[in-house]
């Protein structure tokens, strides 16, 4: 595979002989540290504690996780491999709920091994290798898709982190600022997007590696940035999108988009094919993954006698109508509903 | 002064034989540490620096800067004291530029001086007594004006921290929470207030010494309470009202608003009369503090070669549109604007 060094300079997951190399993206941005995970269960808990993250990161993973499953099982098994090999795609597409790239790859993969007779890794490998591969391509291609409709000069805010690190590589929110960047510089906003701060600590180092100059903020001064009409566009990724166009992202998405349309700033999502979720009709359907409370409380409110607690969901759904567009591999859906969304399901490319 | 324990426990500014005893708030909540400044110069540091936050405690704190003020002037010359200490007057209100109150404050403890013939500091510290005593009667009082509004059972979400912390004692939008939770209890929310987390750090460490469970979320999360109908309102205090019922308040209350507009959920701003300031007709012209980037950034991003830079406002402004009520202790204003601030302005109580 060609990990090109231009335009964009980071690899959060990445094939070795070994097993699967995996940037520690809790460690980022204070220390860059990559470890080779060479079993399914560690794979599972690297998606789970959050070392490897957003949607489409999640599947490729989850899908390279596959392999190592395969080889175990091959290695001592080279008869019946098969046989329980279920055990290790039920802990992979059990390691985090929302993301729908999780399920779509392993089912992708479960598929091939049907069709296997004799040693499953290489091509296994081989489709891991192009699951990965294809992400890139898409997300150049959604970046150029997603950089056509911004024909305002004012700048872009993006929340959590939607760029190389939450993918194959290049990014879907990020893969849009990257290619609008490139064709006129622009001022990019990121949020910090707590608990985790994604923003500040992955989204602004990853445009750090690549010069572009970034501006970050607090979540809560979103609203601020957008009545100064500092912004015209709010970018953002998906972790699952409903068939009617509803999208589930990180939390603080719904948010932006209600005052992104209070302000008459355009709203754009991002995000590949495999995010979207047919079978879901409407985003209340979709699980929302609630984290721990201690992400948000200090020690000191952990305490028996306690009366505080917290509210953790890591995710908000924001309708189909607060949406100016959603930006696939297969084209742009405007304004997405039901009907609109099926004629993205009906055609390899659509007009916008 | 009756600093009574019922209802609430936490008392940030106390006079004191050498001083004023302050509450160090930017230790909260790992450590409950005060210290005595004697010094007007010390005064204006802790307010700087943010060991006393909110507006109301600011405007306290100032008149007490005054009295020490003065009993230096007064120590080291009994005749010419009040020849220069327009000095002290100056460097106490220069401290933060968005409270109005610390300028209310000065100008009464002003006025003052210009009446006192003898020793000074009796009649200063006395009428500063009486600013914060008659600061918590206040406070008092819209506790149970605003209590009266909250006819839903369902949930409060307040901001920031406009506690007994942010006052003379038992809070502005605190004061409310405290009132209404004593008539009947319901859920309070609490927002973390980024980057100073004063609600993860100040609000939830203050209900929680009242024994007042509560619930504390993600600044981004609000909009999924609203959302999910766990609140019927959003109670905040105020830095400065302009006179037409604009509001400046700690950054994300004006995206609050906007929130609670689109889900029909009330939006309520608690301040006492001091507040506002009538020589400002709109809150476009109220002066919003930035504070350093460093709140935002790490390390890493300080750097000479980062790309990386910070936008770090720490108020913003909220139409009266999107206000619901503004309660003071005069009484309450409902859909405020220039016409029905004025009718506060002019009488002693107004009705809702």
């Amino acid at each position: 595979m060609n990990f090109s060094k231009e335009p964009d300079n980071i690899r959060a997951i990445q094939w070795c002989d070994e097993g699967l190399m995996i940037l520690d993206q809790r460690k980022l941005p204070h220390d860059v540290s990559y470890e080779i995970v060479t079993t399914a269960k560690q794979v599972a808990d690297a998606i789970q504690t959050m070392k490897v993250r957003g949607a489409p990161a999640i599947g490729i993973t989850a899908a390279y996780g596959v392999v190592l499953a395969a080889r175990e099982r091959y290695v001592s098994n080279p008869i019946n491999w098969k046989n329980k090999i279920d055990e290790e795609l039920n802990l992979l597409a059990g390691a985090r709920p929302t993301a729908v790239n999780l399920y779509w790859a392993i089912r992708v993969m479960r598929d091939l091994i049907g069709t296997i007779e004799s040693d499953p890794v290489p091509p296994l490998l081989d489709h891991a290798l192009r699951l990965h591969e294809n992400d890139i391509i898409a997300n150049r291609r959604m970046g150029e898709l997603g950089a056509d409709l911004l024909t305002d000069p004012a700048g872009i805010l993006t929340h959590c982190n939607a760029g190389s690190l939450a993918t194959g590589g290049y990014g879907t929110a990020l893969g849009v600022v990257r290619c609008a960047y490139r064709r006129e510089p622009k001022m990019i906003y990121a949020s910090e997007t707590r608990p985790w701060l994604q923003g500040a600590r992955l989204t602004v180092w990853e445009l750090q590696q690549d010069k572009i100059p970034a501006t970050l903020i607090a979540d809560s001064t979103a609203a601020s940035l957008m009545h100064a009409k500092r912004i015209s566009w709010v970018i953002v990724g998906a972790d699952r999108i409903a068939a009617n166009g509803d999208v589930a992202n990180k939390i603080g998405t719904y948010s932006l988009a209600i005052l992104a349309r209070h302000h008459k700033v355009k709203f754009m999502v991002v995000a590949p094919t495999s995010t979207i979720d047919w079978d879901i009709r409407s985003g209340s359907k979709i699980v929302i993954e609630e984290r721990d409370s201690r992400e948000l409380l200090m020690d000191c409110y952990l305490r028996q006698d306690s009366v505080i607690n917290a509210w953790n969901p890591v995710f908000d759904v924001t309708p189909g109508a607060l949406i100016d567009a959603i930006v696939t591999e297969k084209g742009v859906v405007l304004n997405p509903n039901l009907n609109r969304m099926n004629k993205l399901n009906q055609q390899d490319t659509i007009e916008g």
